[in-house]
């Protein structure tokens, strides 16, 4: 299946860009995505633009495309909640294995600094069903919280074992020239933090950004030709879940676990083959939930594993190593993309400080709304 | 290549749908493309919603996708402007062909009656390039009024030459009970109604409405076994085009031409071979330019083809004998599904007082914006 390569990446500075339009901020992703590939703009057979729109621009796959090059070639908008770059991945693969065309772009964009704390957070409260569930006030730490409480009543969690999902990041977030937060906290400061929606606190919650990503695939052959190092695309899940108020469980996102299920299979490997994962941590109940889900702890293990520091660089499944959503910002429509990126630099051995060594087999998990959307992507070298 | 069949089509009331959600209005269309499938919701491998998102409900594939049964399975949102849905079947057919799923539903949806025509039109703007396109007031009519303008100045296009492309849509709308606006129409009643963006007038404008379409495609064995006619996709063609500014020409959508030409080409068919048509006719211009860009006419000529009623039942090529986008109402990102089930119901022999005889092969032309999108998609029996 391993015939479809993902030949580029790039990514923008996620932080606060006010100054500039999402077309600029869409061309520093698209530039470092280029850089040494040895193609032209318009050997690009279609572009994917992957955003949650909250810029006053609507329809941006016309405007981005053609700033970037990309007319007169098609281009289509993806919205997933925050797992649109992934889904745009999965439709670029499709698309090329279709035989439609035989490279693709995926662009994930977002720019939310255009719109105030309280519009911002309208706007994504709106994401969720507007009968039954922001009407009623859900907010997205509120529905994770939800979970969090669920997980800590199971499972005897502790909110420090919560705070540590955070040190952990944010220890490596300094490595990260491109993280909008990078510093490293310390357990006292995360659980000293304002109260958000308890038990999750202001450093448990990661934080709106601007931001851009960009991959290019490309069919097998043409992949080796214009790369130097191809990273193959081995395996692929998706799945959807019901709204939060008709859920049976709340200690997992059974989503994650089928999309999980689906990329294991597609790519024949199983949790212990994976060297090194990015997995959505947009709070960091969701991280250790999403060790759980991908079966790199058993079901209520979760906690141990980042207090035993297993999923540091030296432990057995290194995790967001490049900071992650909680350091690096979550600008809705490019972190897909983003952790893609991450797990293709480690493939590849262009992860600097933080690579680990021999990594051959990558896996990203890149989850939308509250657990409503799941992509699961397993990558090798 | 024709080895994806269409096997269900549905379509709600197009109308001012104020009292039902966007859930209740995706269920209509949904309901009648399953009718007499032998399939369960859980057979449906993935969904994807279309639209451009006027309703308040953000993020609406999970709301949706739920409400129709279709959860756990992924479903995403596709935005491509007015050209949404015909794009989400070209990437449905892709989701097959690559073999991740076997049956695909593509929902088109726009619930646009929630905002004040002065708040649509707003958002509308939005959708062109907000720094150089909507900000100096370029509206949807005027930019196809600069194409009319153009066209007239070129080759002496009529207003009544525009206005009888409506006489014909509007004839046939009476015959199809699910059109906004089902009145036969007078030559004069067109040229006297009341300017919009010279020399366009109401009656040259298609009007916004609230609806659903749904398309339901399957891997070419199994639509065999589940439906009784299977419509076979024959050919795909998509193109973007530079924003208005940066035309070299108004006479025509060079989108358009492109993705017609790629159809054509992949369909192994030319322009007399099309039986029966649904061309994208958001303003009657429109449809006179479709004529040349799909080849039926020869550029400049489109309009001696409505003069000689060529495009009516009995011409050489029958014409959005549904009544058009002109009479039916624009429901954006419904509008493709709508215009791909009317070639699907004339290809299985089920258009009843319109059928155009022995119709074989179907072509349905979808546009996004003002030409900043296209789709050509030909069908077959």
């Amino acid at each position: 299946m391993e015939d479809i390569g993902i030949v580029g990446v790039g990514q923008s500075n996620f932080s606060r860009r006010c100054s500039i339009s999402i077309k600029e901020l869409a061309f520093e992703a698209f530039k470092e995505a280029m850089d040494g590939l040895e193609i032209a703009n318009k050997d690009i057979g279609a572009s994917i633009i992957c955003s949650s729109l909250y810029d006053k621009q609507r329809s941006a796959e016309n405007p981005i495309a053609e700033y970037l090059g990309l007319n007169p070639r098609p281009t289509f908008l993806i919205e997933n909640a925050c797992a649109a770059s992934s889904t745009g991945l999965r439709v670029a693969w499709s698309l090329i294995k279709s035989g439609l065309h035989k490279i693709v772009a995926v662009v994930g964009i977002e720019k939310m600094s255009g719109q105030t704390s309280r519009e911002a957070a309208e706007m994504m409260g709106r994401a969720y069903d507007i009968t039954w569930e922001s009407s009623f006030g859900l907010t997205m730490p509120a529905g994770y919280a939800m979970h969090a409480r669920a997980h800590m009543a199971k499972y005897a969690t502790t909110e420090e074992q919560l705070a540590k999902v955070r040190v952990k990041n944010s220890y490596y977030s300094v490595k990260n020239p491109k993280a909008a937060y990078q510093k490293a906290l310390s357990l006292e400061e995360i659980l000293d933090s304002m109260p958000v929606s308890l038990p999750l606190k202001m450093l448990d919650c990661c934080a709106n950004a601007d931001g851009a990503s960009c991959i290019i695939l490309a069919e097998g052959d043409i992949a080796k030709e214009i790369t130097r190092i191809p990273i193959w695309i081995s395996g692929l899940g998706a799945a959807s879940n019901t709204g939060v108020a008709r859920r049976e469980s709340f200690t997992s996102l059974v989503c994650a676990k089928e999309a999980a299920n689906q990329a294991y299979s597609m790519a024949g490997v199983d949790p212990r083959d994976i060297d090194v994962a990015e997995v959505h941590d947009c709070f960091t109940i969701a991280e250790i939930m999403a060790y759980e889900d991908l079966g790199f702890a058993k079901q209520g293990e979760g906690p141990r594993l980042i207090e035993e520091r297993e999923t540091y660089l030296e432990g057995k499944i290194p995790v967001n190593v490049d900071g992650g959503l909680l350091c690096k910002g979550h600008p809705i429509g490019a972190t897909g993309g983003s952790q893609i990126r991450t797990i293709v630099m480690q493939l590849r051995g262009e992860a600097g400080e933080v690579q680990v060594k021999d990594a051959e087999i990558g896996l990203v998990h890149n989850i939308g709304g509250i657990g409503h959307y799941a992509n699961v992507t397993i990558l090798r070298r």
